[in-house]
C-alpha cells in the first residue's frame, strides 16, 4: 500500500499558505504518496491541485452532509457528517502529517495527531504551542522551513517506491 | 466527480455473496465509478480485488486504528477509530449503495442508506425487512437478481462517463 | 454505577408507541436504571417523559449541533454534531436495547447493538427481520408484548439495586 | 435546562491540576451546572469526584468501547467507542469549557472549541498557543487564575438557577 499523507491547513490561509500547500501536493504526488486532505477551500483546495498537477491521488475528508462544497480536483471524496470530529480521521489514516499555516481546526488535527503519537507531525507556518509557563514542549512537532523539506520528513517514515502508486 | 458507490456486505459471507461482489466490483470500476467499501475480508475483500481487476479506484473505510488489517486491494485506507459508527460514513459517502449478503453490520448500513433516505439502496441476496405486522415497507429497498442488475440500478443515478475517471 | 438502558424509536410514531415510551421510561426510572435516548420528538420525547415522572435520569444523545431542539424532559444532553452516527453511541452506551416502534433510523440501532453482541436487545413493535430466504434468523432480537416483559428482559442483565440511582 | 459546563484535562496531570479540578467540580455541582468530562483517570477523575461531593451531576465520555475503565464517581457514563473523535462530542455538548492542566488531547478540546467558536473557553494552568510569529493570537482563550474565576467566567455565560437542576 502506498503511503499515505495527510495535509492539513485553514479555510482562510495567506497565499504563501497556498504556495505552500500547492508545492507539497505535487511534490507528494510524484514520491507516490497518497494524499488526504479536509476537501475544502483554502490550503486544501491548493494541497489538492497540487496533488493533480502530479498525477496523484488525493482524497478529501469532509465534514458535512454533502460531496457538493469539495474541491473539484480531488480524486475521491469521503462524506463524513461528523462536523469536526473528521479532523481525527484524518489524522488516523495518515503515515505522516503535515501541517500548513495556522487556525483552530488545524491545530486540533496537529494536536490530535500527537496524542496518537506514532506519527510525526511537520509543521510549515503553523501556530506555535508552549507548556504552561512559556517554555517549548520537549517532545513536539517538526517545524519545517520549505515544502521541500516539510514532504522529505514525511516521506522518511519508510520507503516509497514509484511502482507503489495505483 | 466521479459517481461513487458504496458496496456493503459481510465479513462472514458466502461464496455466492464474494462472486458476486468480485463481479459488482469489475463492473463499477469498469464504468468509472469509484467504490467505497469496509475494506475488511468477505464481501469488502471481493469487491475490492474486483474493482482492482477492473482497474478502478476503491477505497476502504476502516473501524480500527490501523490500516494492517485493510484488504491487500485497496487503492486507499481511511483509517476512522471509530469503530461501527464508521457504517455512516460510507453510507454517505455514497451516490448509491448496494449490500450483498446478510449480517446485522450490513442491516446497519442499509437502515442508515434508508434513514439518509436521498441514495438508492440496491440489495442482492440481503435480508428482508417487514413492518410490524410482516408486511413488505412501503418504501424500502430494491431487490436486484443479478450483479449485472445491482450494477444498473447504481448507476441509474446520473450518466457517468468514463473520462471521469482518475 | 446504575444499570443503563438505551430505549430508541421513532420521531413520527403511533400513539400506542408513545404510550408504551412513557411506561417504558417509569419503569426503568423506577427500578433505578439510566435512560439513554436519542433526545428528540416521538418515542424519544416519550420515553423521556415517562423517566422524568419516574423522578429518573436520561440523557439525550442528539445528532445536531445544538442542545435547542432537544426535548425538555431530558436531564441532560449529548450534543453529538454527529448525524446518525450517533446511533451508535446510544448503542454503546447501553446495558440492555429496548426498541419501541419502527423506522429506519430504529432498525439501525437494532442492528449495531445486534453487531456489538454482547447486549440484549427487545424490540416491542419494531420491524421484523427475516434471512435472504425469508426465515427468522437463528439468534435475533427478543420481541416482548408489553412495556413491562420488555423492562424485565432488560433489567435481567444484571441486579439493579435503587440505592445505585444517583 | 441546567447550564452543561466540559471540563477537560489531561489523564496524566500535575497534583495542582487535581486540586483544582476537584474544586472547579464542587463549584459547578454547587451552581447547578452539569458537568461534562472524559470520564477517565487526572483531572477527569478529579472533576468528576468533586462534582459528586457538591452533589451535582456528571456525565463522563468515554472514547472506548466499554465502561468498565470509568471513574467511579460518575452519574453517567456515555461509551462512544470513537477513540479520540469524542473530544469533539465533549466540546460540542458544552455551553462553557473549562481546560485545566496542559496535554495533546486537552489542546485539541481547546482547539475543537474555539474552532466552534460560539463557546467561552477558559484554561487554568494550561498550554499557551501563539501565531506562526510568536505573537499572542487575538481571540484566543480565557486564562483564569483559580477555579473560583474558571468557574465564574464558565457561569458567566447565562443565569443558572439552583432549581434547574434535576
Amino acid at each position: 500500500m502506498p503511503l499515505q499523507v495527510a495535509v492539513c491547513g485553514p479555510r482562510h490561509c495567506t497565499e504563501d499558505d497556498k504556495s505552500h500547500a500547492y508545492e507539497v501536493g505535487i511534490l507528494l504526488a510524484q514520491a507516490g504518496a497518497i494524499v488526504i486532505c479536509g476537501g475544502g477551500t483554502g490550503v486544501m483546495a491548493a494541497v489538492a491541485a497540487g496533488v493533480r498537477a502530479g498525477n496523484g491521488l488525493v482524497i478529501g475528508v469532509r465534514p458535512g452532509n454533502t460531496a457538493t462544497d469539495a474541491s473539484p480536483d480531488l480524486s475521491a471524496v469521503i462524506v463524513t457528517n461528523l462536523g469536526e470530529a473528521r479532523n481525527a480521521i484524518i489524522v488516523w489514516s495518515a503515515d505522516a502529517v503535515i501541517a500548513i499555516g495556522g487556525s483552530w481546526g488545524t491545530l486540533s488535527e496537529i494536536a490530535l495527531a500527537k496524542r496518537r503519537g506514532d506519527v510525526p507531525v511537520i509543521t510549515l507556518g503553523s501556530w506555535i504551542i508552549l507548556d504552561r509557563d512559556g517554555n517549548p514542549l520537549p517532545e513536539s512537532v517538526t517545524v519545517a522551513s520549505s515544502p521541500r523539506q516539510a514532504v522529505d520528513l514525511a516521506l522518511a517514515v519508510r520507503p516509497v517506491r514509484p511502482q507503489e502508486t495505483i
